[in-house]
């Protein structure tokens, strides 16, 4: 596996590994950079780019093969290990992420649930049990948590990043519509857009034809 | 407002929109394109070169207006018009997102929620009651819809497609977690990916120092 891989390259990797596994699931084992280009939308030399980049390279009159590929760019992804993580914040979106099963698939184990509101405690998300935000500390001195998925309200977001880095969790996946800007070199935070999609869509919409 | 804008200056344009419309939040009229370079995190000559593209160009010593370059910007995007929107499916992630008040801000509303559940039909959400799918052909003949938002379980995502577009909805923007593939060609389709955003965290945590 080679190191020099472009930021845009990266950037493509979670796409190359969804379209990957879904061949693989439809029991594809084969496929050339010619109809990889066609499923994904990028021009077929730009795959054979890219695919180079990390030292794989496809077969003449082969293609790739799909397992193999899926498999490498899995381990650049670092899917090649599991991750546990707990929800803070059990409303609809908190709830909606907890029930989402593929996160699983891909090795991201949801092992805590955790809330300030009365009402949730004790209710169970697919086997977890809501528990309550004072008990987190204690939970992750028992439990090894990699990634604290963020679903609080917008105004309530940055304490709960800061008090998160305080108990040594080093990676944030926020859904509070406010980018959390941390300066600890040793945490990652990824703030998801989902506005960002919209204007996409609108932008298509104005655009089409 | 020039046309010859690349696909990856257009990618970048709903991150602009974003950033502009925080700095506007904080009451900055103008920023360089250095400082947005530092907010950001790209070059100050990629900024320069994606904003004069569309015709937007810094003056020497005082930078960018802020609110000139979010206009316009937004008039790309076509975000100077509204857009009306159907959720379709209520479950936790269809209410998140008709909790989401940031999406009625940049002007698209939600006018009408629909599922199939018996125990949701009546149940307001923010002054829209849910009503059955059953009646959506009669709403969408009676409002304008524009986007339908799909948030129902992967296995009905194709079904629900087809019937929206049968009813005349041309933007689809959904959450099942499979990628529709829409061949009508003035149906436009912005498929969520919330796993691709959990593997750039893994990625990162990594890859990391």
């Amino acid at each position: 596996m080679q190191k020099n891989i472009s930021t845009a390259t990266i950037k493509r990797l979670p796409k190359y590994y969804r379209y990957l596994n879904d061949l693989l699931a439809k029991g594809i084992d084969r496929i050339s950079s010619k109809r990889l280009s066609e499923l994904m939308g990028f021009t077929a030399s730009k795959i054979r780019q890219d695919l180079n980049s990390f030292g794989c390279f496809g077969q003449q009159g082969y293609g790739y093969n799909v397992e193999y590929l899926m498999t490498e760019i899995g381990k650049l992804l670092g899917l090649d290990r599991e991750y546990n993580a707990v929800i803070i914040g059990l409303g609809n979106m908190g709830q909606a992420i907890a029930n989402y099963d593929s996160f699983q698939q891909t090795g991201f184990n949801i092992i805590g649930l955790f809330d300030t509101n009365p009402k949730l405690m004790g209710v169970s998300v697919r086997g977890n049990e809501i528990l309550d935000i004072a008990d987190l500390k204690d939970f992750v001195a028992e439990n090894r948590v990699d990634i604290a998925i963020v679903c609080v309200p917008k105004n309530k977001a940055v304490a709960i990043a800061d008090e998160v880095i305080k108990l040594g969790i080093k990676g944030i996946w926020n859904y509070a519509p406010v980018d959390l800007e941390i300066k600890h070199k040793d945490v990652v935070v990824e703030n998801v857009h989902l506005s960002e999609s919209l204007m996409t869509l609108s932008y298509r919409i104005t655009h089409k034809g």
